[in-house]
């Protein structure tokens, strides 16, 4: 392995694939996206992020210097040793797909392909190159369509026995309280994610208040609540809005609480589309509530709740930094970001 | 560093004192208990466990072979460093309390006094010497007075950034249950521990339901619903014991749930006197509540949840081990236990 050694991290999400070459301080050589388009089944969904892949690498140098490996963060168990998908909720059709082997059909050269969950790249790319710079323990809680959850202690990205870890989402606040996908209830991932919001917001409006939230939806041709669309009722002050939102707030600070109290780190991540788009507008209540309720008091003065750093950025920055550890490279963490 | 060396660990607790000498194989060669007598305050009870320990000293060869450390398990928040007891809420008297040097005092021969968290040594001496011989990460949930927690992941006792982890008693499952201790609501320690089972049991009599639990107290001339209460009502058929025990279980097998879905552990062990007595009696409706959380489906098959093996002695074991290992000593983990 050669610091110069050509590396592409990927983040593969429902509805966009991002994806960037890193050089081994950190610098974003070429990047690019492409919507994911996951209806059309793995197979086409393959053929179009090798094509993506293959571009940016010829930005970045090939064929002179020939991709060495990629890390793709997939929404969705894997099983990295076998280079497989194992199941991704937000991909039709992605159950069992031999994603590593399939990737290297399309792709020249055999690079080595690298699996793994797309927010423990994420978390990754914040610890290495953004706000968690040199820690040695951070939690990320990522609010999207779901709740999802890494971490890193002991300096390291903390995977769990079997490889399920970090399914924080399904931590029960309200043991009484809403439906969530997996069958349980009351689950933060039912309280506080944007499908939660967006169920909230539609049964307030059914039950008679006034909202513009779904004329916002219709006038950008979007069937669901999008970051943006929540983005733009908060600023547009729509009430409905700001109340859903302060609730699933309070339910965001209570799990980064009882996270806290469990694992007592030196820093929370709240990340996310909407943790993107609002910054601190979004973390200022969720790190009241889980001020109020941790456990020891000195933890308010020890332990920062901050949003994302990276933003979009992270999981590509993570993905790189693991395919290039993955090739035997020990890069220095900590390295400032350019 | 010899192995032979004499090492004390010791589970100080609310009511009573436990030490035990224990060999670099794990077997305790000699061991003790004294009343805590808590409300003497701190030199009182440093004087009397400075005798405690000499005597066990001298029962394990002391003073040929003298004592070279002892490890000491406090119900509260220690400064390792400093020697400090910080704050031990079942202690009173006990904050910021000179504990390392005080007892140093006491001894002959300036042994290596270490203080930890009383569960930390519990854990610690399940998975040196117990059910969790071998394994790299483990949970234990102690249900007591309140509810601790001790986790070794990574094949070490894992502590927090602020040593100040483990708190999973302050874990809320129901945002609008009953306060806590702690000034919060719904924490598991407010809906689970033996205190939130004697403060449902007596509301349920208060309430007209028929229960033996108070004249087994009055009998027993016990203030509190002790474990060996709680036992024998159960073992009796009090109906209004077993709907509350049920209700607790509930509870801590979300607990349990929420825990794994976070760190997906090898095993939860669940400890403290409850368990101590009741075993699996106890324990498998608190599985049954956790495999019916788990997010993973797979989880059922690959996460045990198990009583504790060593019971009262787990924490003693702990300390000595963990004395040893301060000494410099390494031993193999996962040797047997004789």
């Amino acid at each position: 392995m050669d610091a110069g050694d050509l590396v592409i991290g990927v983040d593969m999400g429902g509805t966009k694939v991002l994806a960037a070459a890193v050089d081994a301080e950190g610098r974003i050589a070429a990047q690019g996206r492409i919507p994911t388009q996951a209806q059309n089944g793995p197979i086409d969904v393959v053929a179009r992020v090798a094509r993506l892949l293959t571009e940016i690498a010829e930005q970045a140098g090939a064929p002179n210097r020939p991709l060495a490996a990629v890390a793709i963060g997939v929404p969705g168990q894997v099983d990295d040793a076998a280079g497989l998908v194992r199941h991704a909720p937000n991909l039709p059709g992605w159950t069992d797909v031999p994603f590593a082997e399939l990737l290297r059909a399309r792709l020249g050269g055999e690079p080595r392909v690298v699996l793994d969950n797309d927010v423990n790249l994420a978390i990754l790319g914040e610890h290495v190159y953004g706000v968690g710079r040199g820690l040695r323990s951070m939690i990320g809680v990522y609010v999207g369509t779901g709740i999802g959850g890494g971490l890193i202690l002991d300096g390291q990205l903390y995977e769990g026995a079997h490889a399920a870890g970090g399914e924080i989402g399904h931590t029960v606040l309200e043991h009484k309280g809403p439906t969530c996908r997996c069958g349980g209830r009351g689950c933060v991932e039912a309280l506080a994610s944007r499908t939660a919001m967006e169920r909230d917001v539609r049964a307030l409006i059914a039950a008679g208040h006034k909202s513009d939230v779904l004329k916002l939806m219709e006038k950008h041709d979007s069937p669901h609540m999008t970051s943006s669309i929540v983005h733009r009722a908060l600023r547009d002050g729509d009430k409905v809005m700001h109340q859903v939102f302060r609730h699933a707030q309070k339910y965001v600070g209570l799990l980064c609480a009882n996270l806290v109290n469990t694992l007592d780190p030196q820093l929370v991540l709240i990340g996310g589309g909407l943790a993107e788009r609002l910054g601190e507008d979004m973390v200022a209540h969720i790190r009241e509530v889980a001020y109020e309720h941790f456990f020891s008091p000195e933890a308010r003065k020890q332990i920062r709740i901050v949003p994302t750093q990276l933003k979009a950025d992270a999981a590509p920055l993570g993905g790189a930094w693991l395919a290039r550890q993955r090739l035997g490279y020990k890069p220095e963490l900590g390295a400032p970001l350019h």
